[in-house]
Formats: C-alpha cells, sequence, structure tokens
C-alpha cells in the first residue's frame, strides 16, 4: 500500500482525458497533473526537444514524490518513453502501446485505424507499435486537425462537426476499418459523434482508457496501490495561462478541476 | 535607393499573407521571411517570452542585413513592437495599428469587429489601437479558433468553413459592424468565405495590405525604396520542420515558396 499520488503529465490539456479514465478505475489514487500550457503544442518540436522538456517535467513530478508517472501526451510518449524510463526510478508508462495492444485484440481481420494529431500521424508512432504487437497488420492513419480546437471549442454536435467527422473518416469507412485508435488526447469528447459516424459496427479504442487499465495492473503488481478506502487527492499544475487551462479543462474533467498552480520549468 | 531585403517575421506560417501583400505592392523588394515554427504559437506564451523570442529574430535579420523590419504577428506585435523599434537600427513596422487605422477610416457609425485568435483576442490590442485613433469607438470582438486550421487544411469552401463562419460572425452581424478587421494573417485566405456570410456591406479590412502600405510609406519617405527595375529575391527561413512550412505554405503564396532554409535560434 502506498498513498503517494501518480504523477500524469502532457504538453497541455488533452491529457486530462487519461487522468479521469484513471480517477475512473483508480477512484482511490490521488494525481498530480501537469500540463506543460508554456511549450504546448509538443507537435512540431524536434524529438531532441520534446525528450528534455519531458525529462524537465519527469525530475518535477519525482520532486513532489510521485510513485508512477503516466505520460498523456502522444508526441512526448513517442520520443521520450525510453528515456524516461531509464532515468526514473519508478514505472513510466506511456498512451501508445496500450491503445495499439487493445486494438490488435480487438480487430477482426480489416485494417486498424489510426486518427490523430498531424504530429502523431507523421511519427508513425502508433502504426510501429501496431505492427510490433502484430506483425503484417494494416494500418489506415489520418490526421484530423480540426478535430482538437472543435474540442477546445466545446463543439461536440455542431453541425460543422458533423461534416468535418465525415470528411475525416471516409477513408476509414472505405478502407472498412472495423477498429479505430483515437490517437490523440483530446478525441474521446468526440466519441459519440465518431461512433455516429462510423456506425455502430466499428470499435472505437481510448487509448487512455487503456493506459489507465494498464496502470491499475502496475501498482497491483508493485504492491504500490492506495489503501481501499483513500480519500484521492488531485493537483493540477501547468506551466503557463491557467485560466484558460481552467476554462477548457472543465470540458475535459468537470468540477474535478478547481484551481491550478502555476510552475515554471526549464 | 537600397537594393538590401525587407525582413518580415512570424511566429510561423501565417505572416506569408503579409509577404504576400508585400510582393504585390512593393514588386521590386526583396525579402527575407523568418518563420518561427519551432515555437509557435506565440499566443499562449508570456508577453516576456514572446519579446525576447522576437528581439532574437530582429538580431538574425539585422545580421542579414535588412532596410526594415515587418512583424507580420499579431501577438509579436503587441507584445514586442516597442522594444523591436527602440532596439533596431532601421524602421520596425507591426501588423495591429495599421489594421486599427484603416478600421477607424472605413467605419461609418456602426461599431467595428475584430477577429482573431483566442490569444489576440484576449490581449485586447486591436481595440486598443482602435481607441487610441478614434477614442471612445465601439468594437465588437470575437476569437475564432477554428479559423487557423480550417486555413491550414485548405477547406475554404468546405460545406463546414461555411457553417463556422456562420457561427463565430452571428455576433457581427447582430450588432451590425459595417467593417470588419481580419486580426489574424490567416484570415485574408478566407475573405471570400467571411464577405459571403458577412453580406456586400460589410468592409473587411486585411491587416497585411494596410502594412504594406505602410512599409511602402516609410521607404519612400527615408529614401530606402528599390531601384524600379530590380528584379527581387526573396528567401524563406523557417526554425523547424521546413516539410510542412513549404506544405501549407504554398497554400498561401503558391509558386512563389521554393526551398526553405532551417536556421536555429535560442
Amino acid at each position: 500500500m502506498n498513498r503517494a499520488p501518480i504523477g500524469i503529465f502532457d504538453s497541455g490539456i488533452g491529457g486530462l482525458t487519461v487522468a479521469r479514465a484513471i480517477y475512473e478505475r483508480l477512484p482511490h489514487e490521488s494525481t498530480i497533473y501537469f500540463g506543460d500550457t508554456a511549450r504546448v503544442p509538443y507537435g512540431p518540436k524536434s524529438p531532441d526537444t520534446v525528450r528534455r522538456y519531458s525529462l524537465e517535467i519527469l525530475h518535477w513530478l519525482l520532486d513532489q514524490g510521485v510513485k508512477a508517472v503516466v505520460i498523456a501526451c502522444n508526441t512526448s510518449t513517442a520520443h521520450a518513453l525510453e528515456a524516461l524510463q531509464a532515468a526514473a526510478p519508478v514505472p513510466v508508462i506511456g498512451v501508445i502501446e496500450p491503445g495499439a495492444r487493445a486494438a490488435v485484440s480487438a480487430m477482426r481481420g480489416g485494417p486498424i485505424g489510426v486518427i490523430g494529431t498531424a504530429g502523431t500521424i507523421a511519427s508513425n508512432a502508433y502504426a510501429r507499435a501496431i505492427q510490433s504487437a502484430k506483425p503484417g497488420a494494416a494500418v489506415e492513419q489520418r490526421a484530423c486537425p480540426l478535430f482538437v480546437p472543435l474540442v477546445e471549442e466545446g463543439w461536440f454536435d455542431h453541425p460543422a462537426a458533423e461534416l468535418i467527422a465525415a470528411e475525416y473518416l471516409e477513408p476509414m469507412k472505405r478502407a472498412r476499418v472495423d477498429v479505430m485508435v483515437l490517437g490523440c488526447t483530446h478525441y474521446p469528447l468526440l466519441k459519440p459523434l465518431l461512433q455516429r459516424t462510423l456506425g455502430p459496427d466499428i470499435r472505437l479504442i481510448d487509448s487512455g482508457e487503456e493506459t489507465a487499465a494498464l496502470v491499475q495492473g502496475a501498482l497491483r503488481s508493485s504492491g504500490l496501490g492506495a489503501p481501499p478506502g483513500a480519500t484521492p487527492e488531485h493537483r493540477f499544475v501547468v506551466s503557463d495561462d491557467e485560466a484558460r487551462f481552467r476554462q477548457v479543462g472543465s470540458r475535459f474533467i468537470g468540477e474535478r478541476l478547481g484551481k491550478a498552480e502555476v510552475v515554471a520549468l526549464g
């Protein structure tokens, strides 16, 4: 038993969907969420820069006494997971492999669809993780740059969102994917829209939920879980623009998001 | 007469609309465009950080021998124009004041509309510049976060773009603005859509065109213009991700955009 918090970090706000999945699956665990809002987005930055930023955040989280670290950011997972695992004395878990493995388990013969930001799709990280879990698996990828601002606007059911989703997902329907990975932490808020657009037979994989399941397993196997009756505490820390984080973040996790502290790194 | 290039910079790609306005109005002038694609966007960054980045770019441009500098970025103009004017031995011109002055000249009694990114609207920089040109002028502002990704996708006439524009501009119609400033360098590519949405009676102010006119005046009055028959050269420099800059940038300025050099700053 261990009451120390789980550290969760992202380049900004999107990782709150992963945090939410952890709150739901592990209701007695305390957390510290770090959003690097001063340096968001990581997508266009070089792998070296992303690794350097991620290591800074890791060390800050370790200084707070976290018992495990979740990289709730696709770009950081793609470029920095191994470096963080090598540097940390606690388990470090990224979002890509859990989503890729869940997609491989759910596939039924058709290709696996993957949607994400332009940076994540260009990095090919999901395709590589899927093919390492199942060599030769076909992957249909599509960058969906309008989905993040749609989510941040809260236009989940706007007629424009329907048209945008129809356009982005048309290649998925044409390729007859039967499972599609939401390869961006913002996208779980679009799940009803995406499911409506693709039809009920296509299984959507939420990387955040799969990651939360992996965290649960890691805490159990190492005896690091919080005591069953523990009352959790959730801290939120950002590197800039706390007001916008709270305003947009409340769309992601509702009233759980009280105030956020501001900490400058680097 | 002076054949030295004009330096133009932006946090990324959007400033190319300002560059285009300069090519069209000053066809004999050579230019160097610097896009800080490694650190885009500037909007969420603190004023101090934006000022520091802008000064780094200014000094790099001065090292290239530019005879004038255009800040083709709303955020940098809002936070760094005065610091750059104090630091530079050449004229430095920003995008906000030319747009604000043109709007004040064109107003016919109704309020002045201003659209921009969330950062520009929150900074209130256009409203301040408008009210300093015409004290008491009414300003109707609206952040339009989906417009930048729509432009970068090239969806200028997509049905989703029509719906998004209708939603964002509804308050402008209700307030009966008769002139609206495009307070983001990406927006000139949406001009036909915006004009269709607002109707033919509302005048759109393109800050880039107004800035180019001011540059023309500054070069004339200081005798710094290129000789009338000069053949212009246009250099493009970015701090990261040259491939994406070329791909998206060609939507902004077409075939003029050949290759771009990569220069790391900071």
